[in-house]
């Protein structure tokens, strides 16, 4: 049972471009804050993992850009890890604005984990069971 | 008849993250770099194109990264105009290593043109005809 | 009487560079997004102002660096309107680390106020009575 | 004997701002592409160095903004080790336009070296000697 993760910020000024809306690579961003929040609901600390030598690069990152989001917004991330196994993560990502509810952007990222050579790498069963066990509601 | 232009960059310590690699949000400024770089070689001039009100909001982007861009490496940024019509462009885009030519990632973005109200607009004709013709060689 | 205000961020991944800290470029975007909530907190709106046809460029960026901050800090920006006249704005920043109060960066900036083509221009007397009344404790 | 050393940046898009010019704070980031290249014209490559246990963490950065520089502006940086000894090393830049020459912006950084653990430590003499010579014309 996995259930969505919601994150709040607020677009600041150095996110816009000078076409007056946010710059479409800084929801990159937003979606890398979501999951950092995701994995902390589920006890899970990227500095912990790191220091146990457990890097967990990109390997897949996809946005569709519905509307613009503006400076001085205020927008939700919903976090969702659609599908998870010791050897990858996938996680999706809506982008709503909270004026007025309207869905901005879907996101969908894939990483999978490595230690510090670079090599492919299988996440621990402890890890694991945090991810099964989902996020808590706030932490 | 479309054909693909090369970009060079060397990576900056500020697009590195404490994986010690290239952050994978910085790919898509790399893209984009290519696009810029494709378009004036077909003699389009974006600040020319925003004065005649004419926008070129991104709708998808995606990467699949393939191996790690390093602090310091050059990375040759092979942009392709995939497809295109007068209501959007699909470019695709290989991020290779110069120093052994390894492939990175492989990027693709699709954007369409709006006026400045947000609205869907058509690529004028003097503009598409550039499209084309192609890029030259240099420029 | 001026006053500080607290805008709290937590550091982003993004952020980081190779060196395992936060990349020093990026204070100044958390000095922007304290000054963006000084101001709002004043009763002014940048969206506003840039409508209202007055925009405001920064003129001076400083920043000494006492300690890093790393990923996944939760860093506090305290900003205070050091000085100011309709011709322009000088605000200081302190960036606390939450967990340990440690004070890790001392930031200044400088900002005038222009038109859209680049002309100084004096601040509206409606605004300048807002920075004299001084920021609300909360909106 | 010192001399500047002179890189050039074509402006990125996602370098903009919703004022449609440069985003101030990356100018710090052209400054660290131009120490990075002063340095390695000295003999000085930093990945080298980080590997040795040496880091070079920025203790002040500030910057005096002349004049914008906008979207697909090719600026010239200009560095120049203004002072140095084995506890730092103080950098100033100058921001150039390239097509009408005008100075956009000056800059200056200070860096100390630390080991990994955050402890100030002392150049060796190896890399010192090279930055006495001072940076060769082309590499």
């Amino acid at each position: 049972m996995t259930q969505q993760v919601l994150l709040s910020e607020r677009v600041r000024f150095v996110e816009t471009d000078m076409m007056g809306v946010v710059h479409h690579a800084n929801y990159f961003a937003w979606f890398e804050a979501g999951r950092v929040l995701y994995l902390r609901r589920c006890g899970i600390d990227l500095n912990e993992l790191m220091q146990a030598g457990i890097l967990f690069p990109i390997t897949e990152a996809a946005c569709q850009y519905k509307a613009s989001a503006r400076f001085d917004d205020v927008v939700q991330i919903w976090t969702l890890l659609q599908e998870f196994s010791r050897a990858k993560l996938i996680f999706t990502y809506d982008v709503v604005r909270q004026s007025d509810g309207r869905l901005l952007a879907q996101g969908r990222t894939q990483n999978v984990f490595t230690n510090h050579d670079g090599r492919i790498i299988r996440l621990p069963a402890a890890y694991y069971e945090r991810l099964q066990r989902g996020p808590t509601l706030k932490n």
